[in-house]
């Protein structure tokens, strides 16, 4: 017996992206998959460590489509370089790819930021699914259209939005994932809860030790109610004008904590978890109400996040100067003014953040409880 | 007194692009130009023929800009390639640029495809203006938002659909074009005028020798309909999905003469001439009037082309066969079923194609006349 999944939609200006969660999917999928794939080349691009985990679920592709060519490209963040990017099109111009051929994105974000860029610039572009094998992408990186490569020492510098027309998450592909990565990922999770979906936020408090010990169970609800959230945000703003910049909660300053420790003694989704508890201090200062904020400290307590490496003052405040969100104008905050609500703020007093930015890095967890 | 230009608009799925046609534009287009460039950091990209012929032009802009920052690029088709477009990237990084900064394509075709694929794809797409330089690029190349370069040795096939937000075409710049290069680029005015618009079609007849030898008030009014035309099909169909592949017209065979004489002999417009002899060609065996395809042989003959080099018809047939093009499905033409008609036809005999080809590439201006 097929098992259930959830179909969710988000329509775009291109049209629409059909997303699917639940469990052994790539099999049950071929209502939406046949007909997509029919007849058609398909390039499987994917990294080393999915294909040994989890290549097999390829299979059912083979079968629906005219030829599937796989393209390997490194584990990690290497993956996302302009020179992975040309060799990947080298291949599928010399395969023979046409603007009606496929491509499949099967791994983590690196994967699927690459694969869709790929897609989106060949032959000004063709159509690709997400079939995204991290709780980071399933929740996130995979929806909404963002691709991109790292160039010039700025990460996500080259790119483009480029919608996939199916994103495909299979929830038992979590179950082989370190705490480590799962914990950062939930980090995503709870930017999403808080800022947008309260009722999703009390079934992370409820599950949380399950979902970071990687229960596929207590993980497909949360995938289902993270990625409909985001489709909904990104409906109301596709290109980030406006509402979708609140995705952005946690990653003024945890972008800037990466770079400042150049993207290698901290994992994405932990210097986001410490910028939320950042933007919670200014949000207090601007009027949120302490108990809100307490409770978002909670759950981020309960990650047991690794302890905040020594890092420069300035040079964060350099990093986040520099950040590519940054307009001509200056820098955006998103900070909570409610549970479920958030706000876009940019006339914080460069001065008061730079002082509140002191104290936090000497005792990221002090506050008024 | 500020002389006239014509404003043109062209809808899209993200906004407009406004369409000035007239002489002497950058400095009287004001009223589009300063807002949008007031504040900015602005990436002129350009090549170094057209910045000793006509740099002085980027004055004003200059004086609307934050900051200009010029980018040089080599001259012709070597501009369009992925090493380019990536030294481009890494120095509007260093230099600072932003979301909201904006690119300035100031070239022909080339360095309009560069310029739109770089700004297409830096922080995932800024606003850019396209300012053509030549005809070509006037009528053709710089409206409708397609955008590329070239890689694995095939023309354009790595590129994405990012609309201008201005194109500022200033027929001053066309009186230091070579007579060479006018034909070549009202060959895709003929396209266009066959299938979309006849009464330019008249135009062009009564007054291909101005056209021919560069006078600008001549060809100021061609300019006009030419890229009003194009814009009213782009509208209809932006992404090439059906209507737009009308002004492929001439294409399929001009290309594939293109690659098969490996880009040197032919310039792309007089292939293209070529290439709607030959569709005339298949036009009349299937019912188009023969007094139709006569008219249009007629202002053909009179551009006096350079003769068709001597080439091998299966590497022809060949190279059609690879056309980016094409899809899974086989090759599609665009043949005129009237003055002011065209059609796609993707049922024609390959057979038929490839003795018609036989005879027209031993005489290709051999007809029932």
């Amino acid at each position: 017996m097929a098992n259930h999944f959830e179909r969710l939609s988000l329509r775009h200006s291109e049209g629409s992206t059909t997303i699917l969660v639940g469990r052994d999917l790539l099999g049950q999928a071929q209502v939406p998959l046949t007909p997509w794939l029919e007849g058609r080349t398909v390039f499987a691009v994917t990294c080393p460590t999915v294909r040994r985990l989890h290549g097999s679920a390829l299979e059912p592709l083979t079968a629906a489509a005219a030829r599937l060519e796989v393209l390997e490209v490194p584990d990690g963040e290497e993956a996302k370089h302009l020179e992975v990017a040309g060799r990947l099109w080298t291949s599928m111009i010399e395969a023979g790819g046409k603007r009606d051929s496929r491509l499949i994105a099967f791994g983590g974000g690196t994967v699927g930021d690459l694969g869709g860029f790929v897609a989106g610039c060949f032959l000004r572009g063709i159509e690709y699914a997400q079939v995204p094998t991290t709780l980071l992408a399933q929740v996130d990186a995979a929806i909404g259209g963002k691709t991109a490569i790292d160039w010039g020492g700025t990460k996500n510098s080259v790119g483009l939005f480029h919608h996939p027309a199916m994103v495909i998450s299979d929830v038992a592909f979590l179950e082989t994932l370190p705490r480590d990565e799962l914990r950062s990922a939930l980090a995503e999770v709870v930017k999403t809860a808080v800022l947008l979906d309260p009722l999703l936020l009390e079934s992370v408090e409820s599950k949380l030790e399950d979902l970071l010990g990687g229960d596929s169970k207590a993980l497909e609800p949360v995938v289902v109610a993270t990625a409909r959230a985001k489709a909904r945000v990104v409906e109301r703003d596709p290109l980030e004008g406006g509402d979708r910049k609140l995705l952005n909660f946690g990653h003024t300053l945890g972008h800037a904590l990466e770079s400042a420790l150049s993207y290698r003694q901290l994992r994405h989704g932990d210097a986001v978890s410490y910028g939320m508890l950042f933007a919670l201090r200014l949000a207090v200062n601007r009027g949120l109400e302490p108990a809100v904020a307490r409770r978002c400290r909670q759950i981020l307590r309960r990650f047991d996040l690794p302890s905040l490496p020594e890092v420069d003052r300035d040079r964060v405040l350099g990093a986040m100067a520099r950040d590519k969100k940054n307009f001509e104008g200056g820098l955006t905050w998103i900070l909570p003014v409610a549970l479920g609500e958030g706000a876009l703020v940019d006339d914080l007093n460069p001065g008061e953040v730079a002082s509140e930015l002191e104290s936090f890095l000497a005792d990221p967890w002090a506050s008024d409880e």
